[in-house]
């Protein structure tokens, strides 16, 4: 029996069992997308809509016959886009190719060589495309002041990075993290930087309502059995941040937590 | 299907599907033992012989009712133990009350405050108890030279501590950690200082062979729940550690890993 | 002799042979402020336009009686500043007071309770104060893209947070930090966030042009010798950095550096 | 004026106003032995008896030449000795070519590939040299009950590592190292993996009382700049400790500090 079976993660209108969402590029073939999906128990995969096809191409190796929409919450993203203007685009054009689905995935970026977001246009982004109504998962940087406006905007779920996409890095700001967490209303979804298992579950003990990935899963040697460890990480954490976890002390007979003392 | 079901651990003469050792102690009561335990899906359950009741008290509740011994690996324990002597003498008491189960956890301590172990007192007891046909787990500091001794003495596993016991602080000195396990022929299992499941992960994920746990457990403030966290943090550490985690890089772009650069 | 002597920070149109930009407020009394100011050897100190008094009220103690401006580049921030016509009112107050004087650090601020930055409205109040003929050093987040974006306007120094002001919980995210400094043509500052000297000394050996603090020393158990350990830190942090360290190796036998092994 | 002029270092009967020992092998030459030697202010300067010309050979240069007694107090060290007897053997020496100087650095190594100490040899060798009336500094591990049981035995001063002889990884475990300051009547010196500044200013903020290092300065690309660097990084780092470090906070309008939150 899975002791948080009722934990239910709620985006916009849609609810899900799962915490671990998965990106699809990056994988060797299909198959291994495939495969590695099924291990992560992911529910929803976000897509490039500017990288990968999803009918676009009618006589190419289509992405969803190996991730059904009947199955899983297709999330296309706009990775790629460098403009709040292409970023919106893109979001239409994938709002087509999926017969009229809302639910997509911003991110703006403000630099090819570190993905870093570009936060001015992602707002402007996201404040059009919520107009248009769209439900908006937006990434972004880890500034709790920018992830709260994005939240006032009308955005379903803030995706703040843990470290530069692709990185591997894990969790680089975690009191950053904790604000925005605490002053959100929205989930709050880790987007980036997570490297390993350990990682994930640091997220979520932080209490992150989520973590997406994908290259962590993807570059590692062997994807699939990552992506099953990340699944268990992600479950793991969050057990343990519903748990409540022990007081730090300095030793066992220390008759009081560890107070302001951190090395 | 578990991807690692064939993955065991070896200890001594015994072997183990769970990785994730679990104290008996500091527990509300016996029915939270259980339920933790089996929570945690521990099949060693280590028990402090001069605290717990295994049968040395016939008219109170016997520790064994709910941890019956045709389940579980009973490991036990010499804590509470500042000599060799009496470290060898609890042995002893514990093989007899387990009618000549001969697998047990030394600990030695110095200071019955940090309870950090006394290394040449515990060296001294390992010898005398491998001598006398007991196969040795044992508790150490993490000094890399004293964990390839104990190891050489013939202790069928070599317990490095993580941080002191019962104080959650997580791992402190991982390269420390790596060394040992790179220099081990036997199992490493960390013992003491983990608080959350992430420090179970990251354990697994440096190569250890398993993490032993008490306090981290039952002193969380939902006990069951954090064992099951405790659970999938090991499977998912030791997971990642098997398919290998991605490299870590400044970002997506970079050409090469993070070469010495590490902040 | 000092081994640096010629390395000299340079700040629009201003050349000073320290690193360490204090603030004034925080302090006992003028005396005190006098005396870690000095024992900091600071050449920059830093003025809250809204909170200081350096001439707006002739009856009351005047900073720039212990902090003439013959003596010290008087930098007069706007503290308290929430937009970013607030925050281009103060400037213009200031250089009232200050007779011309036209360097300014601005802070807009986003959220009284973190004292994060708003960072659309400090882009938008640097626009306007550089097309004024201000030289701008600008308070911000560590998010790479906006620092740039503030050199890109015209800013002299771009001023990135460690941790929140007043924290003192030192860097959070030093691959951000190096990144920013990396990309920069002008001055790179931290702002905000050192609790204690090697806090300082770290900031300059990731290759920082300086550090500016206030309640790192005001708050310190002994302000005055805190600034002499502030004083020494940032000079040891600097000459580190230029000496360039040795690499880190697991062991002194290891053939070669940590390669991407980080833990 | 030096703010703490009258903070003397006592080891044994002697009396230092600086606080950062340096190591004289693996520089380039004599020449910049000497001048790194100068720039480090350092007072105590250790000599591999095995490795140095002391007088040993008497027709090559003199290390004492450039670093003469009477201006430094020689510190012998055991590097390279395996076994108490070979240390032992080694001090002696050294006693007998510096004149009856009984002052010495112990080190019995267990392991050529991490230069991690013996710490059984150690106690052994430790108890046998002060016996024989020498003043021992002794190099351990920065296990708490075995460094007190060196300052038991009677040495002068306990020098635990922080990490790997010229590893220049950092301190990586600062609770054992503040529970030996804790728990000491004689000097803590740091003894080996301090890499750059920053290390030796942390080192001295938790409370040690120096800092001996080789390598850091000795492998870093400016070596005389970087001995200045330290330097000033070891009486930072004192002063700091001095000074009593602000409390660590969420950001400067929490209430109270942090409690035991520390990320």
């Amino acid at each position: 029996m899975n002791p948080n079976a009722s934990d239910l993660l709620t985006i916009g209108s849609r609810q899900f069992h799962s915490r671990l969402l998965t990106g699809t590029g990056k994988f060797k073939d299909l198959a291994e997308t495939e495969a590695a999906t099924q291990a992560a128990g992911a529910q929803i995969v976000t897509v490039a809509i500017r990288r990968s096809n999803i009918g676009q191409n009618p006589d190419e190796p289509n992405l969803l016959d190996v991730l059904p929409p009947e199955r899983y919450t297709i999330l296309p993203n706009t990775a790629g886009c460098y403009t709040a203007e292409d970023a919106v685009r893109t979001c239409k054009l994938a709002r087509e190719l999926l017969d009229g689905h809302n639910l997509v995935k911003l991110e703006v970026l403000g630099d090819a060589k570190t993905l870093y977001p570009d936060v001015v246009a992602t707002l402007k982004a996201a404040e059009l495309l919520v107009a248009d109504g769209f439900e908006v998962m937006v990434y972004t940087s880890d500034d709790p002041i920018l992830c709260k406006r994005l939240e006032e905007i009308g955005c379903v779920a803030v995706m703040p990075l843990a470290a530069p996409i692709g990185s591997g890095l894990g969790i680089q700001n975690k009191y950053n993290l904790l604000t925005i967490i605490e002053n959100a209303k929205v989930p709050i979804i880790v987007d980036a930087g997570v490297g390993t298992a350990s990682d994930a579950a640091i997220a979520m003990e932080l209490g992150c309502d989520g973590v997406l990935m994908n290259t962590a899963i993807a570059a590692a040697q062997n994807p699939v059995l990552m992506a099953s460890a990340m699944k268990k990480a992600i479950e793991a954490g969050r057990e343990a941040f519903l748990a409540g976890r022990m007081p730090r002390r300095r030793y066992a007979s220390a008759s009081s937590p560890v107070d302001g003392l951190f090395l």
